[in-house]
């Protein structure tokens, strides 16, 4: 049995390994500082493919054929897979997978999708359920774009709070198993809503639910900041990460020296114009596996914690004047395996 | 351990149970055959809110509280809950249960979302990682109207093969427990894909994937259809559910006489105007709150299966000529426990 330690954190009964793992990027993602870790960038953002939204299934798809060919199995192989996207009805992943003819799970966490994902999937492994459980989750700028904000014909004004939404995917596999990076600890997220409105502000409207679960994760277990080498978070960006580490503060727990925020890594801030950072699923999906998940495996992280964080609003609830409600899921990520 | 059976059926190691059930629905629902099963019903469907989406909210808020007081506990008592809906990036759900303060799992699976549900409730409850695992799903008629088809006063004419989406939401728990109902078996669905392109002939696009699911659960486990009292989709209406037959006949399986769909079920077809049928998340989850959980827990029914179905379309899939992929989640909800 998985063991339930406080309010929200789940305990893997068996060691539970990430076993491969895989992330494709667009131009942009190929450009920016990390543009070495993808297993394939894009030239030109279509994938081969006629609209945006094809490009966005058929880089899952491509994400996927990687993950199976570097893991050295067959698409039947696998047990089930869990996925989703920032398109209404998550229809980049059911276009994305729908050729592999797998189990699949729908799962939707907006920018935390990764997280949900890789924890769902931890438990499934851990509990017999799954042999192998594979995990996917995309964004793609122009698709987004198009959705949430403007026709990219318009070439709108954007504000110096917005993010660049990553085009990138990335998938995972998760088994019982022996070799790092091992899955310790799991912690589900709290919608929490602070009343945030600015829909080109998200990182603020995701800080209090990165905090919200990163302090129960230590709540829950008795550990402290310091038993880590770094705090992830998904997609915070520059102002949401300065809140996240506000909020910390004010409760006497310091990870301005831990922290790193995939939204603020993913592009050369200074060179690619980018405003507050990067954002979507694909943001967290593909540094967790092009950088974090590698650096893990390799020993040159040992142990991390890792926060995607989704921003649960849509336009119809922006164009309403609704509040941003946020999500962020955790997941211990180690190169040691053991108790707590 | 849970147990792997086939490729894609799995039977909990523990007695797992349904606790508790609560579905609640608009007026027409109220009015139908099933109306008596509902735990409220709205006299207008606008559950005292503003918009549609806040009433679509209010009534998951509803559902939850009643399933919460039905169970006999508080909010905090619950593990986690597990939910989504049909609106874009699954608002409904994200402002249904954000008051409730509870760890949350989104999920996407179209109108087979309360199966889904089911089925990942049931495995973190069989594993450990949940002791109560909540479940809640929700349509509501006016909402999905105007974001799949038109602006209601538009008032368009509906063709003879549109289902009508329910106003309704069904909220459940799962436990390790020794009561019925019990969970003994769960299949993981895959996408199915014929080809269908019309968004007003869903049952179309979801009768493959329904007979996908039941007919790999009878292979994954050697049961066979004499050894149920039923089978029960979620929303196929008049043309899947005849078509779904026709697919099992095909193979020498006879579904006819146990078939029973939640959509042909939910509405008097001869004196509502529904056309083929309800459908939406809340059609199949209210009918399993509502009028089958209560039933198999009675003993008046002893095993059935349930296979909710959802399409896995949205606007821009449709506007683009892609096809609706279509998927079904499926449990084997029993009167006693016991292994196959």
């Amino acid at each position: 049995m998985s063991k339930r330690s406080g309010r929200s954190t789940i305990l893997p009964e068996n060691s539970i390994s990430v076993t491969a793992f895989a992330a494709v990027g667009g131009k942009k993602e190929g450009e920016g500082p990390y543009g070495r870790c993808y297993d394939y960038i894009d030239s030109d953002d279509y994938f081969g493919q006629s609209s945006f939204e094809l490009a966005e299934s058929a880089m899952q798809g491509l994400a996927l054929q990687n993950l199976i060919e570097k893991r050295k199995i067959e698409p039947e192989d696998l047990s089930l897979i869990l996925g989703g996207d920032l398109l209404n009805q998550c229809i980049g992943t059911s276009f994305g997978i729908s050729n592999f003819n797998l189990p699949f799970l729908g799962i939707y966490g907006a920018c935390s999708t990764v997280s949900e994902g890789l924890l769902l999937a931890s438990l499934l492994a851990d509990s017999g359920a799954a042999d192998i459980a594979a995990v996917i989750t995309s964004s793609h700028f122009c698709t987004a774009e198009r959705q949430y904000r403007f026709p990219l014909e318009y070439g709108g004004q954007r504000t110096p709070t917005s993010q660049w939404t990553a085009t990138a995917s990335g998938a995972l596999t998760v088994e019982r198993g022996e070799n790092p990076p091992f899955i310790r600890a799991l912690t589900v997220g709290t919608v929490a809503d602070k009343g945030i409105t600015d829909a080109n502000n998200m990182g603020a409207a995701m800080a209090p639910a990165a905090y919200s679960t990163i302090s129960r994760f230590f709540k829950d277990t008795g550990l402290s900041p310091k038993d880590f080498d770094a705090v992830v978070t998904g997609d915070l960006g520059n102002v949401g990460s300065r809140l996240l580490c506000e909020l910390a503060e004010r409760d006497g727990l310091s990870l301005k020296d831990l922290h790193l925020d995939c939204g603020r890594m993913l592009y050369d801030q200074k060179n690619q114009d980018v405003h507050a950072g990067g954002s979507g699923c694909g943001c967290a999906a593909s540094m967790l596996c092009g950088y974090f998940l590698p650096e893990i495996k390799s020993g040159r992280l040992k142990n991390i914690l890792f926060a995607a964080t989704g921003a649960l609003l849509s336009t119809t609830s922006s164009q309403q004047g609704m509040s941003i409600p946020g999500i962020s899921h955790l997941a211990w990520i180690s190169a040691e395996k053991g108790e707590i």
